[in-house]
Parts: structure tokens; C-alpha cells; sequence
């Protein structure tokens, strides 16, 4: 993990890379996934289904997994072949895997959110998927996204080069399984009512939120044809900010109402599950999460690339993010 | 689809190929799959995950789907290149592809006996995930199998051609989603107690458990560099099985009792679930699942392959098996 400390690489204040409007970009950025993601999602499936697909995915979220292969994409693209359709390819590669990553986390959602897990009935301000649609349709709507999700990144008949197929779908399956976000979902329910110390919490974490957020980046990492040696540090980036996130998130259960979080609030505490709060008090858990964020830029800084613009842009959202 | 009556094309009397002794193919062919199956499942998962992975998996089931994988894959082998070190990737390719078929269809079990679904307690002889571990664990579970299936297709750093690898994560991802055995569940979800017609139970079929047979055919056919013609006529072998599988599951509900079946017999007439037998009767249904069986023996012929004894023999078995 990186430490030292850098100038900020958004570009500010630099001569040769202007300022990034992240506003302009995170617009233009969010408009491409929500319309790949309606185009894409409950189509061809039997009504039910696919309605439960759509509601589960459709009109709500951060998009914060999305952006960020968006923004590592962009992060690598120069060190593509010119050849603009070559380009082209990589670039609707990385559409495809903001899309799948996107379909992850929304099945672990709705499967999260049923009585045998978190019984939640709130999410993202609507009902969730089981109580709208019924136990037994969010089950299956959750399996069927998860299936999407690699569906996406390997069209049949694609141009897009069979190796960062092959690899987006190796990155996406590792980042949601049991050695990713299954696995620290497995923990955190083992864990209800036990109490971890830092390691335990930080392990818990790393597999829980911080395997797809750092699977985000390495997926838009491999949407290029050239093996870059910054992917080490686009790695060290994402693990940073999949623990801030984490952190942040900590923090906001305990400061935010439900109102602003669209789900319900202060839901840690209340079933007794280890937090990066109650393990290290709410002032402690903030300086925590501002390290993570100086750590992420730290690595950006190492990376080499010439434009990372994006991707600081996006850990400053994750770190100053008030739901 | 075939309809032909050809002669029987597991080489019987044929004086160039000669008898598959299917009872030694069977026998080292399932203990390379439970090997494999031992050696992948819920490794380096947290305990209690890994745990529930296992008990769904291992020591139990027919493995009609991994043996398929592998029949096919040897079906189109002899197309393949003569380099010796590329055809032990592809065969590795199809035992990856046979493990991972294996493991949708057995995280599709696990969920679908949950109490919002089946509710039902026996599986295999055995408690199901649910009845073992709890809701909870058996739903992630389900959810870590099905990414580990797509993890073994494309694991980090093979040797595996890369086409190979997102032509198997392509077929996978089908015939596991929306469009394949996920939809027809949706379908039977929403089917109990509705008259379908023969049209609208083959529909449903043919989702339901025919696109993971189906697809455990083509996945095999696809463990070869050649783009073999006969793809078509293996694709008309697993419909043609898929249907037979499910017709003559239909039969042995009504035939065969629990200790048999090894789960609980009867359910879909108690449940007053659509199955051939109270479409066709139970006479006419068997007639059905003989047709299937000569149309599938039919395409095999039709395949020009030079040795289908081994997916010939499978059929026989989906088509007389007691359980």
C-alpha cells in the first residue's frame, strides 16, 4: 500500500492537463450506463422476470462501480493501438463490464435484502424487490442478474478481443464470489453480535464492498489491449477507496436519516454488527477514511498514467459523499 | 429438428467403431469430475461458506450435465489440431466447463428447495442447504456457486485458448439466465395451478432444465479450436435430450417413490403443477420421452462426428434411468 503523500492528480493547478469537469463527465458518463443498462436488462425474459430485473436495477443508485471501470478505462485507453475500431471495441467493452459490475451489485442487493438476511423493506426510497415482487420472484430476479452480469461481457459473435472477455469475466467472477463479495458477506453474517478487532473488520470489508469496487477498477483497467504495468497501482488505488467507502459508509449510518440514505438508517448498531464506528469512535473512523482517500490519490500519482482525472474525482465523491 | 429413424449410432455393428464398454467410461470419467469437484469447490472461502458449497455439491448427484460436457467434448475432438499440449488445454477447458455446469445446476437446487420456493427438506437422500445451515447461508451459497462457475471458466493466467474461455462463459451465462433455466423457473413459479398447453409446457421445459443440458452439450462441443459444422446437430441432440430429461422426470414423479428419487415424489401433482403426465397421461408420455430419444440418436447420426458413442449412451440413460 502507498503512503506517500502527492500533489492531487486531478489536474489542478498542472499546465499540461487541464481541469476535468467532472460534473460534464459524470453526466455524460451516468447517461451511457443508464441507457445500456435499460437496453440491456430483463430483455427476452419472461414478463415477471424481467419486470423484477428492471425494478431491481433501473432508477436508483450511485453508480459508483460503473463510473469507476469508466474512469480506469479512460485511465489506460492511451496505451492502446491507435486503430479506432480496435478502440472502439475495448471502449464497448468497458461499457459492457460498468453494466455487469453494476448487475452484481444490485442482485447482492435484492438477495441481501430478503427476511433471511437483512429483512429490509427500504431501498434506494422504494419498497425493495421482495416485498414489491414476492420472495420467490427477487430470488430468482437475483440469480438472473448475476448470470446477466457475464452474459454481458462475453456477447456472442463480438469483436471485442477475446482475451479482455475471457479476463473481464476471470476479474467480475473472483471480485462477487467466495473469495470476494459472497465470502465477506459470509463473514459479516457469522459475525452479528462478535467482536471483531481492526484486522478482522478491515478482512470482512476488503471481501465485502472492497472486492467490487477494486474489481470495478481492474475491469476497466483490462478493457485495453496493452498489459499496463499501472494496473498494480490502479489496484492499490481501488483497495483504498473500497475501504473509504466502507469507512464512510460507517460514518453515514450513525450521521445520515434514512430520508438522505433512501434506505434505513442506523441498522449496524441496531443489530449489534462491528462497524469501523464502534470499533474506533466516530472521530477516529473519519481521520481513518481521510488516509484511505490520500492513500488512493497516492497511488494514482504512482501510477504513470497521464490522465487519472476521473478516477480522483471519484474518490473525493466516495469520501465526501453525504448518503 | 430430426425426425429420421436411423440406425443406432453407438457403433453396435459397426465394423469400424468398435463397443464403448460405457461402464468403465462412466467410471473414470465421473471420478475425474469428483476429483475436480473436490479439488475446486469452496476452497479458500471463508469456513462456514465453504462449508454449505461443499455439502451442495460433493457426495451426491448424477452428474448427467458434467458427463455430457465431456461426451461432446470428445465427440468434436477428433477435429482438433494434432499438437498435443493445445488439446490438453482444451480438454482442461472441459473439465472446467463440466465442473461449472455442475455447479449452476447445483446452486439452482439449493435455491430453488428454499422455503420461498419448493420448501422442500430432502435432497439427494439428504437434508437440504437450508435444513442443514440456515436460509441465510444457503442463499449465498447458491450465489458463490454460481460464481465460481464462471470463475473456473476463466481462470487467471491459463494456458487455455481465450476464445475458448469466453465462448464457454457466453453459453454458461445463457443457459443459466434469463433467457434459459432462471426464466423457466420464473415460468413454473408462475404456472402453478394455470392449464398450459403442450406448446407452453415445452416452452417452460425447455428453459427450465432443457438450456443447461442443452448448453452442457454445446459447452463441450466448444472445448475445440475447430468451429466444427456439426455444432448444429449437437444442438439438436440436447434439445431433443433436454425435452426427454424432463418427460421422463414427469414419469418417474408419478411412478417412482421418494426412496428411489431420493427426494420427495409426487410434489408436482400435489402442488398441481403442469407436467406431461397430466397433459398427455401417463402412456402418452412415455411414447413422448421414445420419440425424443430416437430424435436425439437421429441428430447424432446426422452429426457426421465419427465417434457420438458416448453422448449416445447418455441418451439411452436419461431416457431409462429409474431415478
Amino acid at each position: 500500500m502507498l503512503h506517500t503523500q502527492t500533489a492531487h492528480p486531478t489536474g489542478a493547478g498542472s499546465s499540461s492537463t487541464p481541469l476535468l469537469d467532472m460534473a460534464a463527465w459524470m453526466q455524460s458518463h451516468l447517461l451511457r450506463v443508464e441507457q445500456a443498462l435499460s437496453d440491456w436488462v430483463g430483455q427476452g425474459a419472461p414478463a415477471g422476470l424481467g419486470e423484477a430485473m428492471r425494478y431491481a436495477v433501473l432508477d436508483g443508485g450511485k453508480r459508483l462501480r460503473p463510473l469507476l471501470v469508466l474512469a480506469a478505462r479512460e485511465a489506460v485507453a492511451s496505451a492502446d493501438s491507435p486503430d479506432a475500431l480496435l478502440r472502439s471495441h475495448c471502449d464497448e467493452a468497458a461499457l459492457r463490464a460498468a453494466c455487469a459490475v453494476e448487475l452484481i451489485h444490485a442482485y447482492s442487493l435484492v438477495h441481501d435484502d430478503m427476511p433471511c438476511m437483512d429483512n429490509d423493506v427500504l431501498r434506494r426510497g422504494k419498497p425493495t424487490v421482495h416485498v414489491q415482487f414476492g420472495q420467490a420472484p427477487a430470488l430468482l430476479a437475483g440469480d438472473a442478474l448475476q448470470a446477466l452480469a457475464f452474459e454481458l461481457l462475453a456477447p456472442e459473435g463480438s469483436a471485442i478481443p477475446e482475451g479482455i472477455q475471457a479476463r473481464l469475466c476471470s476479474l467480475l467472477a473472483r471480485a462477487a464470489g467466495a473469495q470476494g463479495m459472497a465470502g465477506g458477506q459470509a463473514i459479516d453474517l457469522a459475525s452479528v453480535g462478535v467482536a471483531l478487532n481492526e484486522d478482522q473488520l478491515r478482512q470482512m470489508h476488503r471481501l465485502k464492498t472492497g472486492a467490487l469496487l477494486q474489481g470495478s477498477v481492474l475491469m476497466g483497467a483490462a478493457c485495453s489491449q496493452a498489459n499496463t504495468a499501472a494496473r498494480a497501482a490502479l489496484a492499490d488505488y481501488g483497495a483504498a477507496l473500497g475501504l473509504a467507502f466502507q469507512v464512510v459508509d460507517d460514518i453515514l449510518d450513525v450521521t445520515a436519516d434514512a430520508a438522505t440514505l433512501g434506505k434505513t438508517a442506523g441498522k449496524d448498531a441496531a443489530q449489534d454488527k462491528p462497524t469501523y464506528v464502534s470499533l474506533l469512535g466516530l472521530e477516529r473512523a473519519q481521520t481513518h477514511a481521510q488516509a484511505l482517500h490520500q492513500q488512493a490519490l497516492a497511488a494514482l500519482a504512482a501510477s504513470g498514467l497521464p490522465d487519472t482525472r476521473a478516477l480522483a474525482a471519484l474518490a473525493d465523491k466516495v469520501v465526501h459523499r453525504a448518503y
